[in-house]
């Protein structure tokens, strides 16, 4: 390790679940935080020295409170090395708390930044078996990883992924409230058993949501995103959220969910109705009283990436 | 309608459920019962004389007793229409009560039938919805009436049905044992209701097994095939059959698991390797003094046809 060498990771938003895909399905859209990092040796990893512009920038901690340098921490002990801390500059363009993988994002470049420094003794597959061990689920952790549409197992510590490239012309409209939902606030709301005839239910919808991406087929994206183990009890959570769905279909979106565990609603759309799609959305929480902007994201098909 | 005139339909056996799929998916094997029918004007429909060769062939009924004529009769109504009786000789290769879709044949093929003799007012997906309608779930008629893999879904007296061309190299080795389980008392074993891990179980696995099917990834199959829904609780009812399971996949299957409803077990393997499969899951019925016979079979992609 040099002194004064500047490591600069990139890492995507990512949006899970996709309706009926939940825990299993996520998808890495083209919105990204990146971390720089200058070393200096002799500096303890954890009294690294943060400066933030963008989301939350004036909310950043430091040392173990902090999930990159957490993840860095838990990185190198894997590893059975140490690293050392120092500068480090993040360009945060992920809302937190919003249902768009920040948490996923500040895990997997923290693993990653570690691996660099170590000389990359980790495979990208052992990097998001990291990262999903230290979030308790992959379904954020593959995408921010592999890009693309991923589906992803997570047992006994070891991640099952696989990877679909998503249509190029479709475009991710995200519209984002003005307000935070906390995972764990949206997983509290949650049955802890179901009817059989759900559990068939999204069985029956996700392999049509399969179908949609790998064929490319939008017409079944509707019935594909038709959950009924956790949107249901999680739209209620988030005010005007099933008028901004509704809204964004009839402004000619293949069809919208929650994002993640929400806040956010996620359209899909052509991308000449993107817009139309955009601007339906935040009429929608506006009726609701919510403050919202809209994003339109292409997909990202790289995963987290060293700049 | 011409007097003397021969009919000939050619149905297809499938396997419905495929371990995760449960209630959605289904594929259609090359394992064909025939319909022959000579119509006679002026014979009601339910006085119908029936032949039969082959499975179940002593057992035969007739009048509206019989699947395929009730099938016939409703068919003919929905399309406000009247069909003869005549002559009908049935080859029956599919074995009863079996898991293998003998009654989604029997109706299919009616339906077919009577399409037929009408002039065809019916196109295929119509033929798919009435076939579904009067079997109650669309797993088995999906394939039987499409060929290849299909995942399906009835809503409303409306399916929405999509087929994927299985890989040609694989094989299903199908190992039948020597007694009757039928849906319902299969149906009644499984609970009302399941908590959320087993409804996130399978939408992950089932997700792994479309990925198998469409990408051809045999890897994937035994962790698709990993159902928790409905297996377990069948597997009760079938003497051997974890060990006809485990045998398959030590023989070298790429996965097992119960063929629809059961008491048939169904494993996908290599051609090189079917042989041995079978014998190894015959063994494991032999082994719980169940006798079975196993059938090495292609997968069909054509569905239903007149011959």
């Amino acid at each position: 390790m040099t002194e004064n060498k500047t490591y600069i990771v990139r890492v995507p938003a990512t949006t899970a679940n996709i309706g009926s895909g939940f825990d299993t399905l996520g998808m890495s859209l083209g919105l990204y935080n990146v971390v720089q990092f200058v070393p200096a040796e002799g500096t303890p990893l954890v009294e690294t020295k943060i400066e933030a512009e963008g989301e939350g920038a004036g909310q950043i901690t430091e040392g173990l409170d902090n999930m990159i340098i957490k993840a860095m921490d838990e990185t190198a002990r894997e590893a059975g090395k140490s690293i050392p801390g120092g500068k480090m500059y993040l360009i945060n363009r992920i809302p937190f708390a919003r249902g768009l993988g920040s948490s996923s994002a500040a895990i997997a470049s923290g693993v990653f930044l570690a691996n660099m420094l170590m000389g990359e003794p980790f495979n990208r597959k052992e990097i998001l078996d990291i990262t999903a061990a230290m979030e308790g689920h992959p379904d954020n952790a593959a995408p921010a990883i592999l890009g693309g549409f991923c589906m992803a197992l997570l047992k006994d510590g070891n991640v099952t992924a696989e990877r679909i490239d998503i249509p190029s012309h479709w475009k991710a409209v995200v519209t984002i409230p003005d307000f935070e939902l906390h995972t764990e606030k949206a997983r509290a709301v949650l049955p802890d058993s179901y009817p059989r005839s759900d559990a068939v239910h999204n069985i029956g919808a996700v392999s049509f949501l399969m179908a949609a991406f790998m064929y490319q087929k939008p017409e079944y994206l509707k019935l594909g995103l038709d959950d009924v183990i956790h949107v249901p009890y999680r739209l209620n959570l988030i005010p005007g959220a099933s008028d901004v769905i509704r809204n964004a279909e009839r402004a000619g979106a293949y069809g919208a969910t929650i994002s993640g565990s929400g806040p956010t609603i996620i359209a899909f759309a052509p991308a000449d109705r993107a817009e139309k799609v955009g601007i339906a959305m935040v009429n929608g929480f506006a009726a609701a009283h919510i403050t919202s902007r809209y994003l339109v994201l292409d997909f990202d098909h790289n995963g987290i990436m060293a700049v």
